[in-house]
C-alpha cells in the first residue's frame, strides 16, 4: 500500500509528481527608427515583439500534447503589447495533435489571420510597412465593430478568437490542409455598446452583450511552388470576412504573393457596410537580402459617391540583411495615401531567440 | 591586489557574478468547455493556470536555498488571473531549507489553504466541480471582510498572505509536519472601508488601516493509508478559522476524504457571525482514470431564523482520463444549491509541463 | 526549387526556422523585514527583484547579437514593480557587439545611472539602506520634471530612457571606455503637464508635449586598484546632470568610494533650481562577510535662505553575510535627516538565480 504523505515545501518533492518536461523559451525582439509624415523620429518596431513558453509531449501512439504561451511587449518602453492588451497577447492554447490533426482551446490567431500572413509581403509584420493589419484583411481588424473580435475589450487586439477552439487538419498528401475555429458567444469585455441598428437607448448590442458564435475557416493548398488560400470568417456581431489569396515561386528565389478581401458589416452598418481591398507583393532573395515589395488599395463600398469613405493606396519596399539565420537588419519605406498621405522610413535590427 | 573593472555590456561577464544557476519552469495549462444553468457555453478552467519559474541552491552542509514565482492566468482570454491580480499571483517566496525545516518570505498561501487541498476530492482545483474556495474553507475566502487576505485590493486572491513569513518543519518521523504563516500589519491595498462594528463615517478598518499580523498554523500527521490536518488562522480583521480533515485509504486505488471547517467573523459581522461547513470526497482510480466525487454543505450562522443565510448544499462528480503522468482529459459534473440552483458541468483538458 | 508548405499548428516546424537558441534565465529575489520611524513591521526588500530572460547569437567574426528583457517585480506582494511601472521595467534591449563596441536599442538605465552604481556603497540596491535614488543621483530621479525620464507616466521609473539607442564603446588599453545614451523626443505618457516657465493655463511641457532628444555619457577609467567616472546627462525638460566618481582599493579587501554630483534644473524651476550631493563609501570583506558604510549630503540650491529646502544627511551601515556567490543574508540601517529623522533598520535574504 502506498503512502501518500501529506508535507508541505518538501523540494525534492516538485518534480517527482511528473517526468521533467522541457519548455522551449523563444522570442522576437525587434527595435528601429521610425520616421512619420507629421512625426517626430521615434523609435520603435516592425514586427510584434514576443517572449514565448511552449512544450510537446509525446503521449504515444503518434498523440502528443501540446501548450504554447506568448507574451507581446513594446520594445522600447518595455510595457505589454499596447499597454492594456492581455498578458499572453500571443496566444494561450493547450491540446493534442495525432492523426487526426490538431486541436487547441485557448486564444489566439483566427484560422484565416493566421493563414493570411504566407500571403503577405512583410509574413504579417504590422509596422510600418506590413499590409497585415489594414488592407490584407480589408480594414476588419480596425473599423469599430469589426475584426475578429468585436465584443472585446478597446484596444485590444482585434485578429483573435478568445474561448475558442482550433481545429487543424493533417496535411492530406502533403498539399491540402483546413483549418478551423470556432468560438463561444460570451462577451469578452466590449465596454461601449456597438448601436448598429439600434439606438442610443436600445443599442444592437449593449455592453456586456453575448454575440453569436463566431467562426473562421481557411483551406490551404500547395503544390510545388504554387499556394493557394481560401478563408471565411464571421465575427460575433455578424460581420462577414472572405479572402482568397495565392503565391507562386517561378524562381526559387522569388516568391509572388496575390490577395484579395471583402468585408460585410451589413449586420450592424446602416450605410456603405462593405469593404474590399486587395495587396500585391514580391519576396525577391539576393544572397543573404531579401527584397520585400508590395502595393494594394482598399475600397470602401460606394466611395464614389461618399467622399468620407476615401480609397487606401498603399506602396511598400524594404530590405533584410540576414547576419544569421536568426537575426537581420533591416531598411524600409512605405507610401499610404488615404485623406492624406504619410510616408514613412524605417530601420532597425530584428533579432530572434 | 584584484582589478575590477567599471565596464558596461560586457556580456561575457554576465554570468560570470555567479555559478550558473538552473531554473525550472513549470507550470499547468488547462482550458475546458463549460455549461452553467442560466449561462451561455463558456470556454474556461477547471484548475488555476500557471506559468512558474523555481530553484533550489545547494548551499553545502545540508542548507539549501529556495525561491519560486508564479504566474496565474486564464488560458481563455490570455489575461493573468482574474485580470487584476498581481502577476505573480501563485507565489513569490524566497527562503532556506535545512534541518531545521523551510523558511520563506514573499507571498503565498497561508498554511491552512496549502495544507487542506490534500483533503479535497479535487485536489484545491477551484472550478467548477471542486470545493476548495468555498465549502472547505467555509466562504472565507468569498465573504466580503473574510478571507486570508481581507486588506487586499479587491478581486484580489483572498487565501493567501502578503508580506509573510513561512516556517515548514521537517517531517517528525516520517510522519508529523508544522506550518506556520505570519504577516505583518501592513494594509495590503484595500479600496473599501470595512464598517464592522463601526460606521460608515467611522468605519472599524478605514481605508488604508493597517490590521492585527495574521497568522496562520496547520499540522499534519500522516500513518500508513491514513493523514489527519488541524488547522488555525486568524487574519487580519481578527476573523477566525478553524478546520480539522483527515484522508484514509482503505484499498490503494481509493482515498476517502472528509473535512469540517467554521469562520467566526464575530469581530467584524454584527449577526450571525459564524459559518460552518463539511465535506466528504473520495478518488478512486480505476485503470488509467481517476474518479473524484464530493458532497458538502455550509451553513452560516443561525440560518433557521435568517432566511437570508441560506444553507449551500453541492454535490459533484468528475473523471480524469490520463493520457500520461502530466495529461489528462476530463468531464465533471455539480449541482450547487443555494437559494437558486446552479448545475455545472464541464470537459476539457489538463496538461502539465 | 524549395516547397514552402502552407500549413498550421505543425509543432515539429516550430524550431525548424532558425538554430535552436540558449535563453539564459536569470534573477533576484530579496525579501527582508523593515522597520522605519513612524511605520508598522514591514515586509520589503533590499534590491531591485528581477526575473529576466538573455541571450547571445555568435553571428561570426566577431560579432555578436544580444538581447535582455528584464522583468521587475515586489517579492512581499507578487505584483510588477510599483504596481505601474513597465512589464520589462528592467531593461528590454536588443542590439550587436563587436570589435566596435555594443549597440543597443530599447529601454534601460543610463549610461550615468548604468555607471554610477560602481561607485555606490550598496552597489545600487535602492532600500533602504542605499544611497542611489536619492544622494548618488543629487534627487535626480525623485524630484518633479528632474530624472532621466520627466515625460514618462506618473509612478515609472525615472533613471531610465525609452526609446534610445546605446554604445558602449570596447575598453580601450583594457582601461577606458566611453558609454552613450541618445534618445528619442518621443513624450513617453506624462499625464501631467509641467508648468515650469509657462503658466497653469499655457504650461511649458503641456501632457502629450514631445521634449528635446535626450542623452547621457559617462566615461570610466580603471588602472590597477583605481576607477574613474565621469558622467553627463541632460534629459527630455533639459535638465542637466553632471558627476564624477571614484573608487580605490588600498588593500584588496577594501573599496573606498567617492561621488560629487550636480543637478540644474534652471530650464523648468523658477527659484533655486540646483541641487548638489556628495556620496562617500566603503566596502569591506571579511571572510564571506561583506560590511558596507556610507555618508552622504544633499544640499538643494540656497538653502540658507530657503528653510523649506533642507539638506538631507543620511548615514549607512550594513553586513551581507554569503552563504554562497549566489545566496546572502543581510541587516542594515540607516539614518536620514531631512526635515524629519528617519532611521530604518532591515534584514533579510537576497537570492541570485
Amino acid at each position: 500500500m502506498k503512502k501518500s504523505l501529506v508535507a508541505l515545501a518538501l523540494m525534492g518533492a516538485f518534480s517527482a509528481a511528473y517526468a521533467q518536461s522541457s519548455v522551449t523559451i523563444y522570442g522576437t525582439l525587434d527595435a528601429g527608427i521610425i520616421k512619420r509624415t507629421g512625426a517626430t523620429v521615434a523609435e520603435g518596431k516592425r514586427d510584434n515583439n514576443k517572449l514565448g513558453f511552449k512544450g510537446v509531449e509525446d503521449l504515444g501512439s503518434g498523440l502528443k500534447a501540446l501548450f504554447q504561451l506568448e507574451i507581446r511587449y513594446e520594445p522600447d518602453t518595455g510595457t505589454i503589447e499596447g499597454t492594456t492588451r492581455p498578458l499572453f497577447q500571443g496566444q494561450s492554447r493547450v491540446g493534442l495533435q495525432g492523426d487526426f490533426g490538431t486541436v487547441r482551446l485557448g486564444r489566439g490567431l483566427t484560422a484565416f489571420q493566421e493563414s493570411i500572413t504566407a500571403f503577405e509581403p512583410w509574413a504579417g509584420m504590422p509596422n510600418p510597412a506590413g499590409f497585415q493589419t489594414d488592407l490584407q484583411v480589408a480594414g476588419y481588424v480596425t473599423t469599430f465593430g469589426s475584426g475578429s473580435d468585436p465584443l472585446g475589450p478597446a484596444g485590444n487586439s482585434g485578429n483573435r478568437f478568445s474561448n475558442a477552439v482550433w481545429y487543424n487538419s493533417p496535411v492530406f498528401g502533403g498539399m491540402f490542409q483546413i483549418n478551423t475555429t470556432l468560438g463561444t458567444k460570451e462577451n469578452d469585455g466590449l465596454a461601449t455598446a456597438i448601436i448598429g441598428h439600434g439606438t442610443a437607448a436600445a443599442p444592437q448590442y449593449p455592453v456586456g452583450a453575448n454575440g453569436v458564435a463566431p467562426y473562421s475557416i481557411s483551406a490551404t493548398a500547395t503544390n510545388g511552388p504554387g499556394a493557394l488560400m481560401l478563408a471565411y470568417e464571421r465575427n460575433a456581431v455578424e460581420t462577414k470576412f472572405w479572402s482568397i489569396a495565392g503565391s507562386v515561386k517561378p524562381i526559387e528565389d522569388l516568391k509572388l504573393m496575390a490577395s484579395y478581401q471583402q468585408q460585410d458589416q451589413t449586420e450592424t452598418v446602416l450605410i456603405n457596410p462593405k469593404t474590399k481591398a486587395w495587396v500585391l507583393g514580391a519576396n525577391y532573395t539576393v544572397g543573404v537580402t531579401l527584397i520585400r515589395a508590395g502595393y494594394g488599395q482598399k475600397t470602401p463600398d460606394n466611395v464614389l459617391n461618399n467622399p468620407n469613405l476615401v480609397k487606401t493606396k498603399q506602396a511598400s519596399l524594404g530590405a533584410d540583411y540576414n547576419l544569421s539565420p536568426r537575426t537581420y537588419l533591416y531598411v524600409e519605406g512605405s507610401n499610404k495615401r488615404q485623406a492624406t498621405v504619410i510616408n514613412t522610413f524605417a530601420m532597425g535590427i530584428h533579432h530572434n531567440f
